[in-house]
């Protein structure tokens, strides 16, 4: 079964880069999630040595124009910084469509890139071997190992 | 006291990256304050991982184009690179305004960030805290923490 | 076809370390493999942040202790460093038995480690991997996949 | 208000070690929690650079040497290391005391950490913010300031 | 004798990045290497935090915009990725003549990079290196400073 | 000349660690010179990824065990950390002794190491480069190569 598609896309994307040299570490838990949950395309941290031997972090976050305004909002709000930075990028992603496989009883989406037609990439959905070990207490690696099994096992036959 | 006032602004600034896979890292010592010295607004290193497994370092900076020349220059000189690529960045920064205290007779700026008139960040200068280190022997912790303190007082009456 | 075994083990190894931050970056290359093919069971590079602001390396070496001598030959000879420090762990490792399985005609090993008698692990070779890659064209990935689709497809039957 | 009291400790601990160069980065989401909640005193990943220039990832767990059994487990099951090492360390730790202020109306605990009866360091408890944060929607970086305000407060009158 | 010369440059490269969060590390073997084959002008691993404390790497290619279907084919083969972006950056490069020198017998090329006429970067290429500490035995670190001994040698005659 | 020299040594130090997560970047400035200063034999910082995703810093000071309590009080007095735990570690150091030359009328420190009495490694005292330096205005670049022709020079004749 195959449900969801998206077509070959060639776009436009701004990344965002703010370097923080003042900020209590613990005040990072929870920030890339917060991004991803205002839509950003993805977000994260890249330690970096700043002047006088500082350890900083450089956070970049990558999102579409539009979420500009929005972005600047959270990165004011919830780190030490008082100015971002942007640049514009371009982006060439795949097609990707979704194959549903069963892990006992539990539903699994299987992502599919495709590339001008040509299969780039397979891969299962974490957050669906999350959801499923905390349901059997099997380890990610377990589970990873046996739905590609399922996954391969339906395309033999 | 308020002193000092720079309007909100919207500019643009140049990021120059430079790879480097064959410097004596002993001939990093104070390369950074050399760039923030001519003015750039910041400057600082990534680790990164090159070819043949090699760990060199992205060093970046980012100034106004104006200073393009001045830092291939520095580059040049102090760097083993042999070329630099740049890109522009467009930026949004914080208006701040500076509220002086006094910690045990000596002037501390605090610095007060704001966009679209919002209270985005409250910041000791760190320098302060260095410059009263050296004086009293204290930890920058201590003194911070006890700058807070007065800066909180001063609110509450 | 099972080949090869190796008993459930504790031992003693030894962990080497070296802070290095006046080597060129170039004269890293291939380091790490000096140590392995000197029989070090493992050696790496941390990027760590040194005196001054340098971006040193921390490289380490884990080995028998038996091979000290050899190894802080090496250590002196290929890197610029004048003293080493060393100290012993303790090591549980399991016991790891290789299957043979058969890609396109190419011997595959998959390895099989077991801690108390209970799988713990079961990995592709790298190397086989690799020389495959080399034959075929293929990528590291598609070979991985369809690997894993060959020895679930025998545990099937 | 004071409430708990751990006296002044001198005790050994042991420090686990793993290096990992074949796991898919997703299978680290959680790990660190796995450790923790299994009373593991700290756990922590360190980017390293491991043999064919593979970016490798150093697992790091320090806990009681009785908890060794369990860790072994844990890092068996969820990773794909077939072999752990490790070492005794001595450990000297703070004396810690738990002040309660309030903040809205919600407790918060501020940990008092002294080493032979001087105050070394005083924090606010981390999970206390970010429950605040989720009740009133402010961001860490202003409860924290906030907090500071009203210890201070309490210390002047 | 003077081989060689590329006259000052600036020019325009594109710079391709990737954020990986799903691959096996050893699947990042010989991947920069890949790149230079194909005539990129570098390629680069930077070890970033992704989403859930995921210890990802950020792929960086720099290659001319000609290149940019060669490389976006390279990275969907050989990386689990699905999309790239890319921006242009402008490049200032230095002018580079070689010079050869004998060490043993064995030709060694000594790039001098001049920017505006000036010398500004002389080097021992690495190849040259690596080739004669196979043949020698010698560490890169001793063959180094005997060649550059020669250069100097020479200069003052 | 030949300056100062020192024996062959094994010895035995003690490598204190500490985990940080919740202290500002800003006040790790300064902080490993204040180590060394108290004689530490070495002091660094390696970027780590804690709980929840939170950028952490892992401090690290070599030093003999009779400087354990000043150590300790330095870490205590200097970071937010409540605890400090560290390990012996056994060393093999090489004989050291310094030749002097002179440029451009200025003393430079040759460090020649042995071990077993074969040269491991011969480097220009990084502090006479740097003072060079600030008196020339040249860069540790060039300083280093004129002083490492002048040693070889002399090496010659």
């Amino acid at each position: 079964m195959i449900i969801g598609r998206s077509p070959i896309m060639e776009d436009q994307l701004i990344k965002i880069e703010v370097n923080i040299d003042n900020m209590n570490p613990e005040h990072y838990s929870h920030l890339l999630e917060r991004f991803l949950q205002a839509r950003a395309n993805d977000a994260w941290l890249t330690p970096i040595i700043m002047k006088k031997g500082r350890p900083g972090i450089l956070l970049s976050v990558l999102c579409a124009e539009t979420l500009l305004d929005m972005m600047r909002e959270l990165i004011f709000k919830h780190t030490t910084t008082i100015g971002i930075r942007y640049t514009k990028m371009d982006r060439l992603i795949c097609d990707r469509t979704f194959k549903i496989v069963y892990y006992k009883g539990l539903q699994v989406h299987i992502k599919q890139s495709r590339y001008q037609g040509n299969l780039v990439n397979e891969s299962i959905e974490f957050d669906d071997i999350h959801r499923i070990s905390e349901v059997t207490g099997e380890s990610y690696k377990l589970i990873s190992q046996r739905i590609w099994s399922i996954v391969k096992a339906e395309k033999l036959t």
